[in-house]
């Protein structure tokens, strides 16, 4: 049921993430206003309670706070020109994804509308949105934040304010996305180097989690340390011994099928840590050929 | 000081992880004899209590139990040649990282000696030898591990038996190296895109632990579960959506003057998996891309 107590909240965009959203506004209470393109999404929300609007101005008009959840900046543009007028005064919390520039340049529009504007990202999946631990990173206004601290709380408790250039939210999810799209490739390489002597994937599984948060996160800890002092000295484990170990890990990978792509880039990576004196220096080092297109120091 | 109760041991090698073995021994009351091919590495050792031998038949005859950990197999077989002879009899625990057929071989040629053998991989860096809590995977003689377990426990309190197949551990390693790297090379790609402005790479840090243990590992495990059933569907986050944020994540980091090297690949590997059909399915689909050389299905 809604709670008058609750800020009034308009959802638009109801694909998989919206649509999460959307349930957990109405499960806290917030008077909900749902909009998607395409109809036939709201069914399921108008059920538990929320009210669809037949247009995104009378969408956006229903509510204070305006939470859009498009697929892309491209979409979140289309689907906001219509409705700049009825903005005016009211707060977007835009959680589509995109890019840095991209979250700046929807603050400068939000700007220019007289509308306050909070860029954020979702760090979890849809089945999770809305749990006391699930993770949102915010940016942009500082007021609006603290001021719908709690309506932002609906939609995962552990909503992390980074600042006010807008493009901060945007930042922090790509560099973790990235983590994902990587260790993920990586655990699927592993599993197809199990594959290839018959070892399930799932055997490898009991030894991951322990092998991540008592080798790997320490590991990248300390090169945060060292990429902040700019020293790479005293390693436990050389650039030129993970060199090493790369030329075998591509070479075992093709003869056994696996494709080494994943492999073959961060073996170069090495190769340019060592052209550029690392040899003898820790894998942090690698963070020092990453940051300059040519490679070098 | 040595334990007149516990199995004597030699160790061959006292590169940084030789040594930490050796030490390790010493700690837990075994009376350690040890050998490095370039003098002057034992002298820690020695007034720790171990007895340095002057040469490798010498050290090889000192104890029962010989752990080797050396560069690579190829130094392995230069260290143990001149000791063939006296190797018969004895166990030998090769804690030296190398394939698994590498593995395979090393224990073909000790059967034909004579030597009972046990391969390892010790999954930690030397500071942590000996813990408790300390991973090493084995396999290789079952009879071995189970009569020298107390022994091998010296070395890291979490030994695992992962079969009679000499190249499991090996393995196991490789497909835990591969995340490690992939990983760390993932992390430093993120503290290089918050470098780009100028935001610190500890920034990241406390939301990499839980990012990791909260969504990466369990979507890992999701993972390794499609993977063994062949199927990938009804995704919350599917390979299109997925490629289309790696092509973003290309280009912004290009941008920055970051590398993309680390992306490009998992890009490749996604349009690869579109190409055999997969855009609808979920990342774990990326395997069947990954572990056949062609790229198809
Ligand atoms: N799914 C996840 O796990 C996840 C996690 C974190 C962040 N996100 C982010 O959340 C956002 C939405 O993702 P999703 O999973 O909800 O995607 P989705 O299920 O594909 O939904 C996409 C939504 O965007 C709308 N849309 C697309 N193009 C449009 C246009 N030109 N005009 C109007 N509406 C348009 C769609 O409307 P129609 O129904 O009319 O096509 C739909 O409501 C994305 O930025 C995504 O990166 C998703
Ligand atoms: N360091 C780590 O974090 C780590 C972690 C897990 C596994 N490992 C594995 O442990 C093994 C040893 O690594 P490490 O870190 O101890 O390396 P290291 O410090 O470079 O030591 C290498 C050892 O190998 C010896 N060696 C090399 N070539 C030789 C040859 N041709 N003949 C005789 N001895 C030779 C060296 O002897 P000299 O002193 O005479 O050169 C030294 O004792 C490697 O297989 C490595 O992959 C290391």
């Amino acid at each position: 049921m809604a709670d008058e107590k609750r800020t009034p909240v308009t959802v638009l965009g109801l694909g998989l993430m919206g649509s999460a959203l959307a349930s957990a506004l109405v499960r806290a209470g917030h008077p909900t206003t749902v909009w998607n393109r395409m109809p036939g999404k709201a069914g399921a929300l108008v059920a538990q309670g929320a009210v669809e609007a037949a247009g995104v101005a009378e969408a956006v008009t229903a509510s204070p706070v305006v939470v859009a959840c498009l697929l892309d900046h491209d979409a979140l543009h289309e689907v906001l020109a219509p409705a700049a007028d009825a903005l005016a005064g009211r707060l977007l919390v835009n959680l589509t994804s995109g890019l840095p520039d991209e979250a700046r340049q929807a603050a400068a529009r939000a700007a220019r509308l007289g509308t306050e504007y909070l860029d954020g990202t979702v760090m979890t999946v849809p089945p999770l949105v809305g749990q006391p631990r699930t993770l949102l990173f915010y940016s942009g206004s500082r007021a609006a934040f603290d001021t719908h601290r709690e309506t932002l709380a609906a939609l995962g408790g552990n909503g992390v304010f980074l600042g006010e250039d807008a493009g901060a939210a945007a930042l922090h999810d790509l560099a973790l996305l990235g983590v994902l799209w990587s260790t993920l490739a990586g655990a699927l390489h592993g599993f197809a180097l199990l594959g290839s002597e018959q070892v399930p994937a799932s055997a490898l599984l009991p030894f991951l989690g322990p092998w991540i948060t008592q080798v790997v996160l320490p590991g990248i800890a300390g090169a945060a340390r060292q990429v902040e002092a700019g020293r790479y000295g005293d390693a436990l484990s050389t650039v030129a011994l993970n060199r090493a170990g790369l030329a075998k890990m591509v070479k075992a990978s093709e003869a056994r099928g696996v494709r080494p792509d994943l492999m073959v880039p961060i073996h170069g990576l090495l190769d340019a840590a060592v052209a550029a004196g690392h040899g003898g220096d820790g894998l942090a080092s690698l963070f020092e050929v990453i940051r300059t297109p040519e490679g070098g120091a």
